[in-house]
């Protein structure tokens, strides 16, 4: 079974939704993603944590089998992030991030970690991204995450890092704004012009679009007849859609379509609770149950 | 073949998108309906025009084999919408509706139109699509649309002709007003309790889902790069799906499901061009060939 080695924030999170509200909850993409990967192969993860970063949040880690001999505790604060969501419970307004010990940050891979098969580079400076991937000997499966900010204020370095990408994931408003078009159709295809042999764009309630240079795939969301707190949706979608190619060892085209029904599955156990409960519950048997229950929804 | 009954509007549209504009073109939801069930079984049209309305766009609807027994010219002006679209050309700005002939009409149903076997009660007052469908002897498969309008002030007509329909189709921004909750997946089934036995919730670029009393069905929309027009998109879904269920001639799960995949289908064909001009060009075998991609769509 191959290695996934992830790259991304820990961090703690003021979530506020129109119907509730959590303080200094544990967040940050690399939680959420390797909550979600390490039910399909074993989760390596490579990030910094403040002095206030909990021991027992490290813990909740640990006793879902993440190794995290990748994370290093450094003098200063955690990364913070406060959102607040409309009644749509769609898109996160941004208040305030505070990136505290991430800034000037300078990630490095321990030596056991450097044989990792599969990584996954969460939303995170695209400098940074890179430098992690160019510490992996032979990485055989590079996944990648980025947001609006990244594409705004460092699009060529992001352009760089998404060229040695396999799978690019981005939700459908950073897809329109990397390629200058409101066509999601079009977007997905001018950014496998980039290099990435894949991109899979984002819809939240809608489910996502998987593009390669042969063929358009469709997924469904699980249908939930409530969202409680959509933060992570996208990285524990990043998780089961990792996890689902480490653990099948290959990239196909039928292999990354079965792999974008795992991202929503999880991205689906991601939101039904606020911060990282929802997906640090979420097992194996109950992945197979929404899976199976996929299927049904498009079956003919 | 059983036969199709439509009674809805003929209309002269002015519509602007952020690209392009079009003044006193045809429009009409009963209009967009035809021209996308004539491809599956006989439609006869029930509605009014003024004096203003020009033979040559009731040409073109005859032309389609469309059935106009069932139209009048009344003294006055033919109905008339200024519609507007924003960038995302998702959701249309109601700039002006004028009425018109509309306004007071009693709808009369032929004694040669009275014994079709399929109805839709295209968006109109509920109670001019309760009047229309107390004229059919026997009908075996009623639909109905309707909008936010009588959603707000005719709701009791509204609940009553929508207990006698076998199918209502509504938008996203509908369902959600009429069931007063956000979750697409909760007003779908909530729907269901109000008597028809499927509803389809139409998500613009996203598809539709259905909801019937056993099932879920997830229908993607057929993918375009280029969307020049949405305007009856909506209807075109409806002469789609309540096609394939006349030509079908049944109403079950499986039959529904593929109706709706036509209704996709056919909304894909009138959004590729402004007024009716996609949809009237829209023949069974390029229908066809967009099922075949559908499907591939969603094909594990």
């Amino acid at each position: 079974m191959p290695h996934i080695l992830v790259v991304g924030s820990l961090a703690y999170d003021d979530v506020e939704t129109p119907f509730d509200r959590r303080r200094e909850v544990l967040g940050g993409a690399a939680s959420y993603f390797s909550m979600a990967a390490r039910m399909y192969a074993p989760v390596r993860l490579v990030g910094v944590v403040g002095e206030d970063f909990a021991e027992s949040d490290l813990d909740r880690l640990r006793a879902r089998e993440i190794d995290l001999g990748g994370v290093v505790r450094e003098p200063g604060r955690s990364f913070r992030w406060l959102g607040r969501y409309n009644y749509e419970l769609n898109t996160a307004e941004t208040i305030n991030t505070d990136l505290g010990v991430f800034s000037g940050w300078e990630p490095r891979v321990p030596d056991g970690f450097r044989d990792s098969e599969v990584v996954f580079l969460a939303n995170i400076h695209p400098e940074v991204q890179l430098r992690t991937l160019e510490q992996i000997r032979e990485p055989r499966i590079v996944a990648l995450d980025t947001m609006n900010y990244w594409i705004e204020r460092e699009r060529a370095a992001l352009l760089t890092v998404m060229a040695r990408a396999d799978i690019v994931t981005v939700n459908e408003a950073e897809a329109r704004q990397l390629c200058g078009t409101h066509s999601i159709i079009r977007a997905g295809r001018e950014i496998l012009k980039l290099g990435p042999r894949a991109v899979a764009i984002k819809r939240g309630e809608y489910g996502a679009v998987l593009f390669t240079r042969d063929r358009t795939f469709w997924a469904p969301a699980f249908p939930l007849e409530e969202v409680r707190d959509p933060t992570g949706a996208g990285d524990a979608f990043a998780g089961g859609l990792v996890g689902h190619l480490a653990r099948a060892d290959k990239i196909d085209d039928a292999a990354l379509c079965t792999a974008v029904l795992h991202g929503t599955v999880c991205a689906s156990f991601a939101v039904e609770d606020f911060s990282v409960a929802g997906i640090e519950k979420a097992e194996a048997e109950g992945v197979a149950r929404r899976m199976r229950e996929l299927g049904a929804l498009v079956a003919i």
